[in-house]
């Protein structure tokens, strides 16, 4: 019987914190305010953007939406991120990704032109190299920052433990590693090329899965005494009788008997992103006030 | 009985496709040309100047050397820096560090003057980011691209095996990973809180070892089977009789009659560092020849 480990919780816990962040500044005068820009009318954007907008307004963070065409030209993108860049009243932009079909082959060109300051969902070169190397420079993603997060809230001190990393993205797996690197932990990446994916998870501390597979993490990966955080969310057609519902990597039902804790999906890392990123315009309010007329 | 992994003979076949390259591209009317930054008289500084522009007149390629005082001041050092991005038949600078103590704590700032087409040393936060995000963005860093150099000449695949990085350095620990992550291998990075390197060691089949400790890598670490690419360059007072001399990580004669594969120190991983440099600054000119006049 493992410990589940809610990010509902957590992200209680730090939406509490945010309030008072908030709270402390508007007492100063300076509201933290996010810029949302979306292309198009994407369902997932949609949907991403509701939670945003809810999660903002219950952590005191104001909201800016800026609504382009699918059809938008990257200069006009590129002068809308600008004029965000260079307006002090806001202090974290968020760009919905991927872009429209047209824009995907400059998306990261357009992407660089935010300035890092106010880079809170980690979009451009000089967050990822604040990242790697560990330093002040942007923002981290918001993924693998929510499972940094769900550690901290339980009391689980990576220095000097064994952590695997399953998957080697840019949005999860490598920052992941770098974080944990830098909570001191001994970090693994595995990924599809890796030989022996089982023998590796079976002597970890820490499993931290992002293979996007439903059904991947069997209770053959794991043994007890160790902790998985399952970032992953699955489509699963036959979930709540039929009518589909999202699922991690891992086979809950065999995983939870055997492991210490592990995070739902439903209800886990998901669910702690969202206030990641408003941590992160509050973050960027307190350091880069700047407006306050 | 280990094979011996010269890094004197990886340098050489580099250097030869090197002088390929420039004499291709002086064809073209471009030559290939390297700023060189000094401010001060540090002898370890002169000392690696020396074999730089020994290694670029063996590979065909110009130098330009700029030496300041080390009471140059931070201003002045961007101005020439400024002045060498803006030159357009300079390819590469490099700038020795670290720099003269007062300009210490201004360093990463100085170093992020330079445009990263010409990073050819991996000074800058986008050569990092580059590195972390396998994207063509800047230079990696010398060192762990000899490494990998090393492993392509002697024909080690990295796909597939458990590679292990002793270190966590911007310099080795962290890109050495990230290449080894691009080549496919399991990575994993151990560290001074590492709880037991010699238990990670032992199942690796590839080891990277960037501790900086003279005698750290016993015969206790490894095992038959593996290959060792030690990275660190240590004083050793009593070696040459007692006049002193560099050494690795490794105990050689311990490691060597154990392991497949082994590079000495030296003549191993230093010997081709410079070479890495020289077809960095070959290839920015290559990529962006610029000035034919």
């Amino acid at each position: 019987m493992a410990k589940i480990l809610s990010g509902k919780e957590v992200a209680e816990a730090m939406n509490a914190r945010i309030r008072e962040k908030t709270a402390r500044l508007a007492a100063q005068g300076v509201v933290p305010k996010l810029a949302v820009i979306r292309c198009g009318e994407d369902p997932s954007d949609l949907s991403y953007e509701r939670g945003i907008l809810k999660r903002a307004s219950v952590t005191g963070i104001e909201t800016e939406q800026i609504l382009l065409p699918a059809s938008v030209t990257a200069e006009e993108l590129i002068s809308r991120i600008e004029e965000l860049n260079a307006d002090p009243g806001v202090h974290g932009v968020l760009l919905f990704r991927p872009l429209p079909a047209g824009l995907r082959l400059m998306e990261r060109e357009i992407c660089n032109h935010l300035v890092p300051e106010k880079d809170v969902d980690s979009m451009t070169d000089l967050s990822c190299a604040g990242v790697y190397e560990g330093k002040d420079l942007g923002f981290p993603p918001c993924t693998p920052s929510a499972c940094m997060e769900i550690l901290r809230y339980y009391g689980y001190d990576p220095a000097g433990k064994n952590a695997v990393v399953i998957g080697r993205s840019l949005v999860v797996g490598k920052p992941m590693a770098m974080m944990l690197l830098a909570a001191n932990a001994t970090v693994t990446v595995c990924h599809t090329k890796t030989a022996d994916i089982k023998e590796v998870t079976s002597r970890a501390d820490l499993i931290v899965t992002s293979a996007g597979r439903a059904g991947f993490l069997t209770g053959e990966y794991v043994r007890p005494g160790q902790t998985v955080i399952d970032v992953s969310v699955n489509w699963d057609p036959g979930k709540n009788d039929g009518r589909g519902g999202i699922t991690g990597d891992a086979v809950f039902g065999e995983i939870e008997p055997l492991v210490d804790a592990v995070t739902p999906v439903p209800g886990g890392v998901g669910s702690v992103t969202t206030s990641v990123l408003m941590s992160h315009v509050a973050e960027a309010a307190e350091k880069f006030p700047a407006a306050k007329d």
